[in-house]
């Protein structure tokens, strides 16, 4: 998420009344969880074992619970709770804002798009021109639709991310800042759920085709002319490159990739990054050749362990 | 369900013209399936598989389909079809009210609870303070939801619970007249179903997070501070103990009991009640590490084989 | 789909510039997919290998792309893009039209018939008597519902089939223009998907029982009394036949048929088309017997294996 406009970083520890090292006008231009970031972000680490990562990331602010030095360029802000305090930041600087009425008055509509009855439109949304959304679809504040794009009853975009810290007596909430952008001449079926990025954008490429039941998870980037059967599920944090296939039921781990033009066969489950350009089968996946060989050779087992 | 006020033997056995053992004033409290039962509690039994516990269960009130001995302290209703007479008790206590509005006017909601627009809420529902109620969500009468909870777009609370008796012709229904109860501090995402009880309570336990797309099935009971990913489906009469984890896509099947703190990977279908405190795989599921070795050793067949 | 008033040849092929063979006024009753087709109808063909299937279906008149000679009794019209011409037809004789309520005044509702709040019920809709449908349903454009119908929540019926043409920079839709059907006495849980037909209907049979989050795809056609539990996915041009019970998760492909009261257990793949009256698992499936003994085999390895 940019900041807009930009803070200081005395500002910033202000707010969670917080020190900090560093010059009190270092800008802070925006906020992103540790995946995300870029210069002028501010970010958060409260794990040593990933200090080093947030301090040498492209982040130039850190909320950090050590009062370690402070790298060149950069800022830190020292806290008990850094979680806590980039939560707190988040929806300081991106509140929940109720909406009024089913279409919010700063939503953006592009000429030739007809929003069938009962759509709701949040705040800042922006959607391109021609379009069709169909009716009870649920568009959360500030996504960004396309042009051409069409979008079934009962699909839900930008909800929140399923993201929660492990305290020892509760799950604590990562308040999620960031957008669902959905690119020119992408068809979603009915009832699909596609959240909105922690502090990124979750994104399907142009010209991929969802159908029904399908859920693709915070921060994930679906490639262009993807095709999506039914029920397909994609964790958090996904890369599906262009030209995927994805048959119905299909199950996809968080933090991985998939890469151009794979093929992955009904049910099949996928837990590690796989290669682009060849079909895939099973749960766990493996390559499909390989997996109906497998299938067959237990089918056998019991006349081949009868001949033993 | 309790039934407010309660009747008579004589009474009820009157509203399906059905004679009865017991005395006539003899109270009836309650109506309930042979599952939930309490002392007063009306309950019926139609097979001689079941007569034997129906009539020691906890019920008092018994709509039975052979002239059986009353037991002591109890009472019994003899009928042709237990099945059909319970039914229409339940829609005579517990009718199918339409709404005249998005919002009942018999609905109570807390102070600082924030209905987005479109939101459905049935007749005599209860929602406590400061929740989230995303748009086009619907909640069925009678639903009951705790303090700080967020319900995301789509989703639907309190619909009939999928339990239907095999007739030579047909399908009959159940009719549920339980509830669904969201206890406090409860997220739930985007389009989930999670139906009512039969004649009880479905619980989410509090602090329990669930993702999108996930089905939970009439009368079960979700402990609290539990986390179910995207698409899990969990049967009716399951009890998820607290601090338990299903990944993407897990399915469970009814009547059985998920321990403390089990954590299921994604995909694993689970069959028979497991035990806390372990981590599972596979369909049905195996503890992982055991499930991870023969899926090794199944790749390695062909090896070992031509070696024999 | 019908076409009325019928058109002539000469008509339809100007409507798309076309050359044509065959006498200007043979009439076109019907455009059908050509998995759909009677005598009357317009269908189209644009790969070699299928030709002669499309010239001997029941299609009296063939949108082709090559200059075949014109069958006895039928009509041929030439173009370079068959695909492309047809789908043109298609939104030409069934062109979208955006609703401007709720309900729409070219539906027809049945006497006792209950709409819940916000329910959207589209243009040219039939709905039998004594239905229920429950707050936040979309039903799409010419669905065609029975009495007695029962439908949940968030449930989306007729959303467009899920059917793309590959070309060589992206996926061309195919633009639908069946029917949803669904007959008497069935029940549709909550947030359940179920396709239009691409040309002819998708049909849910008499007396069938859904749970929530089913998927059931474009133009198959679901029997009697059948009982699919939740999160069922159900493929296009399937045929399940009557009294057929599919088990949680269980997803099925597109193109097959599974015979009258076949049982499939939880999260099965149904591949292939399966015979009635056995029960199955696995994915894919095999009978339940044979994969239950697969797997107690395969547990049983390293022992077996160790002794060897």
């Amino acid at each position: 998420m940019r900041l807009q406009p930009s803070q200081t970083l005395q500002q910033i520890a202000g707010m969670i009344d917080a020190a900090f090292a560093g010059n009190p006008d270092f800008a802070v231009t925006g906020i992103n969880e540790i995946h995300k970031v870029e210069p002028g972000d501010l970010t958060f680490v409260d794990h040593p074992k990933y200090y080093d990562k947030a301090l040498k990331s492209n982040a130039t602010t850190i909320i950090i619970n050590k009062e370690v030095d402070c790298p060149p360029g950069k800022a830190l802000i020292f806290s008990d709770d850094p979680f806590r305090d980039y939560v707190y930041l988040t929806k300081h600087f991106r509140p929940f804002e109720p909406s009024q009425s089913m279409i919010s008055s700063t939503a953006i509509i592009g000429e030739g798009t007809v929003l069938q009855p009962n759509v709701f439109v949040g705040n800042h949304v922006i959607i391109g021109k021609n379009c069709i959304i169909h009716p009870n679809v649920s568009i959360y504040d500030h996504s960004v639709i396309g042009d051409n794009v069409i979008i079934h009853s009962g699909t839900v975009i930008g909800a929140d991310a399923f993201y929660f810290k492990r305290r020892p007596e509760y799950w604590d909430k990562m308040e999620s800042c960031g957008r669902v952008i959905i690119e020119d001449h992408v068809e979603i079926g009915a009832s699909c759920t596609i959240d909105k990025g922690v502090s990124g954008d979750t994104v399907v490429g142009q010209g991929t085709k969802l159908d029904n039941l399908i859920q693709i998870g915070h921060d994930s980037v679906i490639g262009k002319n993807c095709l999506f059967a039914s029920q397909v599920g994609v964790a958090g944090c996904v890369t599906v490159e262009d030209d995927v296939i994805l048959w119905g039921q299909v199950g996809v781990q968080k933090d991985l990739t998939i890469g151009k033009g794979a093929v992955v066969l009904g049910q099949s489950g996928i837990a590690k990054s796989i290669d682009g350009g060849k079909t895939y089968f099973g749960s766990p996946v493996q390559e499909a050749r390989e997996k109906m060989k497998e299938l067959a050779l237990v089918k056998k087992l019991p006349e081949i362990l009868g001949k033993l």
